[in-house]
């Protein structure tokens, strides 16, 4: 297990926030993804071997800008 | 037919957008709602014997605070 925090840009209420921890929750591996509006990021918690590329593209295909 | 512009805060993206313009349009006689993010408001269609207190409640159900 280990934990990513992902910072997430435009995200800006509460649709937001269940937008982008779905988006991240469906990836496989994925146990838990919790967003921090105020903050502007989102905490994911996956299995050693999931593909964090892929929680990106999933985010940003809600329309939400990843800083890398 | 009538058209009522309602304002509507805390509308933030376009999730608020999809979400106020879907309460509205899902009142009996309603035949358009759109909102305008920038301005904050939602511009609704409606037959005349349309219950406006319906849509503004539906609206409010959304979470939103509707200005009277």
């Amino acid at each position: 297990m280990r934990e990513e925090l992902i910072q997430v840009e435009g995200m800006t209420c509460g649709h937001c926030k269940s937008a982008v921890e779905g988006a991240a929750a469906g990836v496989k591996g994925v146990t838990n993804a919790e967003v921090n509006l105020d903050k502007g990021n989102v905490l994911v918690k996956m299995e050693d071997n999931a593909d964090l590329a892929k929680v990106i593209e999933e985010i940003e295909d809600q329309g939400y800008d990843v800083k890398k």
